[in-house]
């Protein structure tokens, strides 16, 4: 088992740090206006558009945190992560801009777009069994060998402290905001946002999103400590897997400021998908658009006239999903 | 005696509000390194440029958070103020811009010097009487026959949430910063970077600045109550004035989040306009010159190898009075 150094609990200093360490590397995303999602929650709606990060999802601004806080010694010997979704393309975007090595380590069943994708910012892939978990093996395997550091999805402080500096440029766009819904899976996003948003605004509620099949951080919230479940299809692919047995972070701090979470079924994630895609002109992952399906299916009711802001997380998805997702929607 | 209606205490997210509604208005001021004050206090040293702003001072900003937040119909009455310093300039100049009806109260005692910049900005004076305190009467019995909104200069929720947006800028530049040192009179300035700083920094100590001669707050704070000083001369003179015998928010909120208060004797304020124009550049009132005065006097140390904010206040200073301070001091 590798050697865990404690690092102290990221608080909204961290987020501030984060901010200015990160901002010639990221997108300073629009908060857009809903009209529909407004008429149909009788609250103000507002968009958080994280898609629209040069590589589709808010994962930058944790990955790039952490690789820009590496010693210059840890830079040298470069990084290495398994995830195979848009934590391993940030990762592989940020250490290619800076010349730092990086390497992702997947299983022989990721497919091949996935690894394209990987493979155009300059990371190496290594790949390793077949299951995600030899993915892992293999990743915490080269840490120990060639001192690669791994760049943790979500139980990592600067990758907390990096996802909340959406809640900063959430405070600058909507000051007044009233009330923030956020897709959880690690909890990495739900946390940062939480420690920037929540130390400025205590009294403002953050709902979290995610799927009926296969919502870990929800069923562990629920058992009192990290659980394991099955994985099971849905559209909300990226806020599938585990939250860490020895998950140290986004545990406590979404049990410490996550009001509550709210468990979606398929077929509202993918009226969300078909909204975004029909009233925004944007195709976005199925994680993405749990909070437009959450409103449109009545899942989460806002206060009237109350002020929302929803994190459109990412636009990492397969097109025929995609497509397929969409036509099962009518028109609304 | 006007009526008064209760406000609730500002707060983080009024300054996050404010830093929304003013900025087409202000000036972002750069937080510039000091090479010298680095040197002699064996600290990081930064200078927050507020004397940059339009106006010559940071009033601009509370004074632009006030005028933006009236109702149409008080906007369409109009504002009043008695101050004849920056603040009267920072009203006159935001009620100008956004064509609101500014009454200016002056004793007819106040240089012609300062009318004129008053009148400037397009606002209107009222001379009655020859003491500050009649030209007060004026403001309110105006107030009261035209329905003329007073804009007080310090102790007003707006003001003090607009003038706390600098410390948000504060973070976004420095966000390690480990001292802040803020010129005090009324406290609206240290206030409001206060609620900002400390949501997010709550560690980070506040020293608040003001001169030997007159420093009501300071003696208000050792009393437990707000009293009045006689007003002295000094190269300060920004800081001069009370904080009214009514005080309802500053003295609170200094009370509670400043670490304490240094006077500083007129030769270090002097010693400290020197230094603004031999190292800087740059000609700055007595009040702005105490965070440095303060520094190369030795009246605050610093702890070694931290990083310290210093507020410059404005540049509202009599030439003759300046280049008098100024000639007093050796090159340092």
């Amino acid at each position: 088992m590798e050697e865990r150094t404690r690092v102290p609990f990221p608080e909204a200093s961290d987020v501030w740090e984060a901010r200015k360490r990160i901002a010639p590397y990221i997108r300073r995303t629009p908060l857009v206006f809903s009209h529909r999602l407004s008429e149909i929650s009788g609250a103000e709606v507002y968009l958080k558009l994280e898609n629209l990060q040069e590589v589709g999802a808010f994962k930058i601004r944790g990955a790039a945190n952490r690789v820009l806080s590496l010693s210059e010694e840890e830079r040298r010997r470069g990084v290495t992560t398994y995830s195979t979704g848009n934590h391993a393309q940030a990762v592989a975007c940020i250490s290619g801009r800076l010349g730092v090595r990086a390497v992702v380590c997947v299983s022989d069943r990721v497919p091949k777009a996935k690894l394209d994708a990987i493979r155009r910012w300059g990371a190496e892939l290594r790949i390793a069994g077949s299951s995600q978990d030899d993915a892992e093996a293999e990743c915490r395997r080269l840490s120990a060998a060639e001192g690669l550091v791994i760049v943790d999805p979500f139980d990592d402080p600067f990758v907390i402290a990096g996802q909340g500096t959406i809640g900063l440029e959430l405070l600058e766009d909507l000051p007044d905001v009233d009330i923030l819904l956020v897709p959880v899976s690690g909890g990495g996003l739900v946390s940062g946002i939480a420690l920037a948003v929540k130390a400025n605004r205590p009294g403002v509620p953050i709902v979290g999103l995610s799927m009926e099949r296969g919502a870990v951080m929800h069923a562990s919230l629920l058992a009192g400590r990290p659980v394991t479940l099955p994985e099971s299809d849905t559209l909300a692919d990226s806020l599938l897997g585990g939250i860490g047995a020895e998950n140290r972070y986004t545990f406590e701090l979404v049990k410490r400021h996550v009001e509550r979470i709210v468990l979606l079924p398929e077929a509202a994630i993918a009226r969300g998908m078909a909204f975004m895609l029909r009233r925004q002109g944007m195709a976005v992952e199925g994680a993405a658009a749990t909070g437009p399906g959450a409103l449109l299916s009545g899942a989460v009711s806002l206060p009237e006239g109350s002020k929302a802001a929803v994190v459109i997380t990412g636009n990492n998805v397969d097109p025929d999903a995609f497509l397929k997702a969409v036509k099962s929607v009518r028109d609304e």
